[in-house]
């Protein structure tokens, strides 16, 4: 079952976003600083990471039974102590970490889960499950909890334990990552397709923890449409959902842990549903005069039933920033695909649709099979632009800016104000707290009833005092979102960042009742606290 | 806004499915007797419904603030007493009722539902949230409850209240039925396109509640994914969720609701997503040597990417009830449709590959604009064999058999044992417990990885015994059902008939989280009692 050739990746580095063999290298670092000088005429200088880091000493010890399981050693702390937003790279990398979990666990099965979590619970030791720990939006902040914290590791568990290649798909331990879940697939000819911009880091189990959104604007793109039943283990004992395509009996288990972000157990492993590799593909950019036309066309793409495979629309500066034009143009890149009919079709019935309103549509590209991520050619490119652009924050945070992303997602009636106006409320909040400063939005779903813009900041901005700044401009912004009618997350999940905005657009009973499961899942309320609840 | 030619149905029987135009005239009964004594030999005779319905007093009296909105009819109390499956037509329609909820309350607004709530929850009252009462689960039985009982009959509120065009979308009203509904949104050239069995009568705040499943067997079929929020009134006051396209803030509020089977609250109104009519039409007729090939062929088909509107397959005997075929083979009808691009290479690549697994493709059908369902034609015709169904189930009750149905949902892998082994243990029930019978399956439902089938009983029952007879088949059934790895119920709901199987198939904790949920919204346990809970 196991691929023994499962991709060894090089080492993680603990203050940045993935391993170091990944970073950029000191040329790309000096062209970096050289294209942000001319940009913003700041002061862009390169600082390498050198962030003063004095953890608190581990203020509790696992029992004998567990010792083996755990490790106090501080570079394993350090690992475990924040997720992987802007805030939390300013503390990794400059300004410093004082506060992370007393122990790390790592359980290598559900038994030992069980374990870790009736030890935590009796000795009132809080928490924090963790899987890639790539959170950006406080998730995983071991320095908010009162108390010691335990960071429950699950990366020893990354198997894919069964593959049923007659339903498609497969049973997968919660801390398998992207690519190790794909390597083990590939063996099967499926895949799970599934591909969040923090493929490589993220794992199973905070994918179906988080709600979490792929990459694919379109169709089958979230987590919780791809998961056949859940397995977790909570504090007081273990919750297992049965393994359905569909099912009407009572409100669905699994949907009340998809989202619960470490809040009521720890996610141990899931059944997923797999698919094909697409052999027919094919694609094509379309310009537009500006954003607003491009989101005007957009709308009755995905209302037509066309069903593309996947839509990005990016406005004029987004392009200019992906290389994808010259920032005079909003662009629209469009994808078809099918495991069973050519797409030229469809794909020429985009193109007129999209001419109609108003689009200039560039060559059509007709492919063949897709490839895998780890095979170059078109995978390749998406993993450059798409995956790398981690990498590349860590290089801008080093260089001094404010580089930070938030989402939402709006119905259409709304959509066309809402962009604007948080654009607005964001640019005019970065021009107060940094001068100066670019506020980019693409669309990173698409539905027939809505979409989810996605704004990009980055600014100059002042070393020491950074996260602050960023905080004034999350806060403007934010507050806008929600007056318009928006989520506040629709793909970032909301951790404790987003707990002020949550707090207001979820049902207030909704609220209780969460809280009510929660007391029957976790009566010493020891799971993540801070997150969603309390 | 709303349209004043919503149609006037002919007023309800209170002790049938539907309404009194619509029953079978007595020709109809003659051929219906005709053809069962042929078929079982056994007296068929055909009794009108004389049941002897002897109603116990009303034991409370609504407060004067909340009479006027209120009945204590005796025909009102009967028609809320009980739901529509076969124990309660044979109740209806032979043994007679004794036991109807005190009241039936009619609140025309939430302010309205609230003042019924909060009486029923200061004075100890049970409510039974009630739409078109069509529960085949025992969902909406008054005489199971002990003490007294107020049926909330929801069909008051059966406005849609506001129509987005430019997300297409609509706030409609809970007590909507579907030709009220679709009728209001006609004058906007969209439809919900959710054509679920009880069409006719059942509500949109049913629909929600009980997690309903649609006509179509693929695609957007399940009123979960047509839901963009949800207003409720509970006894703890009122619950409404953000209208969005999608969102990742934390486990779904809408999805605890959905499913909840008036345990929770009385759901008032919802947004829900509306598709345009597909312009492009076609489908074709495939026969089989037997139901294993049909299904055979079935997988490849829901997991070919090319995505069929419908695609129902029926066992060699249920094609023959539904005039499908002589009974000696099985038979696949599969549609497709789309509102931009024709529909004819993809029906070719699907009768390519129904062939290909030894499928015998009749005539491929092509059509223009879907009519409407009030408009003749295909729609009619569906009309008359899937929404006649439950007309010609009081029939066959009036003729002394034993007529039911039931359905589960399993993946691929497990899919062949369970239709073979549930099929035979049911046919086993029935030969012991009437001596002879038919039992018949189609798939209603087809999901890449798993799909829905669905069972038809029909045997000779013995008058004044048939509630007993049917519990002891269905009993049968639904432990192999269950064994084999099925859900107890993939779109009828759970309600009351199906606690024991519904209890074994949750996770426990979830199960007690469900109960906290409860004690939130409905502090003093009034809603639903025994659904779902207690």
């Amino acid at each position: 079952m196991y691929d023994e050739s499962l991709p060894v990746p090089s080492p993680r580095d603990p203050t940045a976003w993935g391993t170091v063999g990944d970073a950029l290298a000191d040329a790309e670092h000096e062209a970096v600083g050289l294209m942000l000088s001319q940009r913003f005429g700041a002061d862009t200088t390169w600082r390498s990471s050198d962030a003063p880091h004095e953890l608190q000493a581990p203020r509790v010890h696992a029992p004998d039974p567990l010792a083996h399981l755990t490790s106090d050693v501080t570079e394993d702390r350090l690992l475990h102590a924040v997720g992987r937003s802007f805030t939390d790279m300013v503390a990794l990398r400059e300004t410093g970490v004082r506060h992370a979990p007393d122990l790390v666990a790592r359980p290598r099965t559900p038994d030992e889960v069980e374990a870790v979590l009736g030890w935590c619970a009796d000795a009132g030791i809080a928490c924090i499950p963790f899987g890639g720990g790539t959170s950006v939006v406080g998730g995983v902040t071991a320095g908010v909890v009162d108390g010691p914290v335990v960071a429950l590791q699950t990366r020893a568990m990354d198997r894919v334990l069964e593959v049923d290649t007659t339903s498609r798909a497969a049973l997968v331990q919660a801390g398998a990552t992207g690519p190790s879940l794909e390597a083990q697939l590939r063996p099967h000819d499926l895949t799970m397709r599934f591909f969040p911009q923090s493929f490589e880091m993220s794992t199973l189990g905070g994918w179906v923890a988080t709600r979490a959104g792929g990459h694919y604007a379109t169709r089958l793109t979230h987590i919780d449409d791809l998961v056949e039943s859940i397995d977790a283990v909570t504090p007081n004992g273990r919750w297992s959902s049965r393994r359905l395509p569909g099912s009407g009996a009572g409100p669905s288990p699994d949907r009340m842990l998809l989202g619960s972000e470490g809040t009521l157990g720890v996610i141990t492993s899931a059944w997923v549903r797999l698919q094909d590799q697409p052999v027919h593909r094919g694609g094509m950019s379309v310009t537009f005069d500006d954003f607003a036309d491009a989101l005007a066309a957009l709308r009755p793409l995905v209302q037509s039933g066309l069903d593309p495979a996947n839509c990005r629309v990016l406005d004029p500066g987004e392009a200019y920033l992906n290389g994808a034009g010259d920032g005079t143009r909003a662009v629209m890149v469009v994808g078809a695909e099918s495991p069973a009919v050519p797409v030229d079709a469809d794909l020429s019935a985009m193109a007129e649709l999209l001419a109609d309103h108003g689009g200039e549509v560039g060559t059509v590209r007709i492919r063949g099979r897709q490839l895998s991520t780890r095979d170059g050619d078109a995978a390749d490119a998406w993993k450059q632009a798409f995956l790398r652009a981690p990498y590349l924050r860590d290089a801008l945070v080093d260089h001094g800016m404010i580089i930070e992303t938030f989402e939402t997602a709006a119905t259409w009636d709304r959509l066309g104000a809402l962009v604007e106006r948080v654009r607005a409320a964001t640019a005019s909040a970065v021009e107060e707290v940094c001068g100066q400063g670019i506020v980019t939005c693409r669309i990173t779903h698409a539905y027939p009833d809505g979409a989810a813009p996605y704004f990009t900041v980055i600014a100059p901005g002042r070393r020491g005092a950074r996260a602050s700044q960023w905080a004034e401009v999350k806060q403007a912004a934010s507050e806008v979102l929600l007056a318009e009618g928006g989520t506040i997350t629709h793909h970032h999940a909301v951790g404790r960042d987003h707990r002020p905005w949550y707090d207001r657009q979820r049902p207030d009973l909704f609220a209780t009742a969460l809280g009510a499961v929660r007391a029957v899942t976790d009566p010493a309320g020891i799971m993540n606290p801070g997150v969603l609840l309390g």
